[in-house]
This record gives C-alpha cells, structure tokens and sequence, in this order.
C-alpha cells in the first residue's frame, strides 16, 4: 500500500483500519472524558484476524497504547473550548477529537488476549471505533518526570464529574 | 475531507500531514531508538501556517505527545526481531516502524513555542518526517501507575547503548 500521496500543495497519508473496539458507550453523550474517569470500564478490541499474529508477546504487558479513528467526531475547528475548562484553547493543546487529524490516543489496562482479541479496561471510548495501531506502553519510553499541564494543572481533578456532551460531534444521520 | 473509505472488505482512513519535523538525523542507522536515549537532542517542528492558531495554550505544557508518519519504513510486518530483543515478537509488542499503520509515537519535552515553530528535547525522529497530531502530554491522563512492560522489562537500561540499524529501513531510492 502507498501512504503518502501529493494532491498540489496537499500530502495526504492513508492507512488502513486494522479492528474496531466493542465498548458499552453507543453515544457520545454522558461518556467518561478519560480513561481515569472509566476506571473498570471494560471493552473488547477485535483485532481483524489477518493481524493477529502481530499481537504474539503483547499479553506480558499491562498497559496499550491504542489509537484510533474519532469515526463520530465533527469539522475539524482551530480553537475549542474543552470538557473540563470555560475558555477557548487551541485545539493541539486540548485532546478534543475535532482535530484536523482525528485520530484518538488512550493508553488503556490490558486485561488479556485470546488470539485477536483484547479485553481492556479504563475504556473512554465509543462503541464501534475504528483501530489502527497498537503499541506496549513502556514507562521507561513513555512517561516523562516533573511534566507540567498548562491550562490543566488544577483541573483534572474534576475528571470524575464530567462527562461527554454534544458538542464535539458530528451532525450526521445515524450520528447519536 | 471525508476520512473513511470502504475498498471491498478494507477500510482506509486518509489523514493529511500539517507539518513537517527537521532533526539532526538524517539517516536510519545509528539513530536513537527512543526519546529516553536522545536526552537533549534537540529538533523544530514546523506546524504548517493553516494550523498555527490551533498551537496557542500548548506552550503552558512541558511535554507534548506526538504521532508522525514513519516515512522511510521498509514494507509492513508482522513479526519482527526489536533492536533491544534478540528474539521475534508480534509487532504490536513492539515499538519497531514497519507496523501495518506506520505511525511514530514520542513524548518529547516542548522548549518553546514561536507561533508556527515548536523546539523540542529528547527527539528520536528523522529530519523530514510528516507530523500528523501533536496532542499535550497530561500524566494524570496517560501515566497509568504500576505497569509493566512484558519482554522488554530489564531491557531498558540497554537504551543509551543501543542505536538504530538498517533493518526497519525501505530500499527505495533515495533512502539512506
């Protein structure tokens, strides 16, 4: 397959989804906005089974890194105002899905694998979301000591009080 | 843009690079294979000027998560021998770039920010990579606590020592 492709000034990048995740969330609404907010929450990574040799060695590890398409996420906007906060923020500063790229990142408790499927746990995730990439999440490559959070400093605290509205989705028929 | 496109059985997302990263790593071999190993190496992501205001607030953070697209991969694998591994493993066990999706993942420390231009520490990228999201790092978010890291555990001190080769790099032309 070709990534990349050059359309005039434009260079687009196209993968493939390689599984889709099963989860209780069926609407954006009332969702937990973080997997720390979805502690126990467990959901179902269906990996297509022409991948499922690539998942040999990924049950020693506890925790993934899990990216996905926001397949319900609306327009892409520069500025939003987010979840947890009153003010606008640019959009690369804030993990609000309406992002010119879409593309969701968790890194989400893996409880076990059989075969091509992973049952995972703290899931901020909506039903039907499609995958495509895994990776083991590795506290030495992947966590950074003495890190600061901008605008989120002092706010993440309220992570277990807010949910999910409307206001990042998308307007399409059969959108919930 | 429309992301998603059904091909028969497959599924293809089509994202669009916004920006482009310039390190001191112009070949493959002998690069630092994660940020851990890059202390103080530092690279400028150039977000291109269409997406500049969606930057503002992220100078409050210091560190930011960033995907990008691993442009000079070899084909697609499912198992591979990892540089810190003398034995096979599935590729969603590993970090390596020759993944179905080949997305790079680092969490980097953001020096600064002058509108378009971000300066970045501990980059393990190669110059001219495509940057597809840039998202902020948040622990509360994405350090979950006790995790542990499958094959890799006790590998990890081997980081400073070890150094890229040619085995995850295309042979087209051009590539080094």
């Amino acid at each position: 397959m070709r990534y990349l492709k050059k359309i005039g000034k434009l260079t687009t990048i196209t993968y493939k989804q390689i599984g889709i995740i099963h989860t209780p969330f069926t609407s954006l609404e009332n969702m937990p906005i973080q997997p720390g907010a979805a502690k126990s929450i467990e959901g179902k990574i269906e990996i297509y089974p022409e991948y499922s040799k690539g998942l040999q060695d990924l049950e020693g590890f506890s925790h993934i890194i899990l990216l996905y398409h926001f397949h319900q996420a609306g327009p892409s906007r520069l500025k939003v105002t987010p979840f947890l906060d009153q003010q606008e923020r640019g959009i690369f500063a804030t993990r609000a899905p309406v992002r010119p790229n879409p593309i969701g990142f968790s890194v989400l408790e893996l409880v076990s694998r059989e075969e091509n499927i992973l049952i995972v746990k703290n899931v901020d995730i909506l039903d039907g979301t499609p995958i495509i990439d895994i990776k083991p999440y590795v506290e030495k490559f992947d966590h950074p000591l003495g890190s600061k959070a901008g605008w989120l400093e002092g706010k993440t605290g309220k992570l277990n009080t807010t949910t999910a509205d409307s206001r990042f989705r998308n307007n399409l028929p059969g959108s919930k």
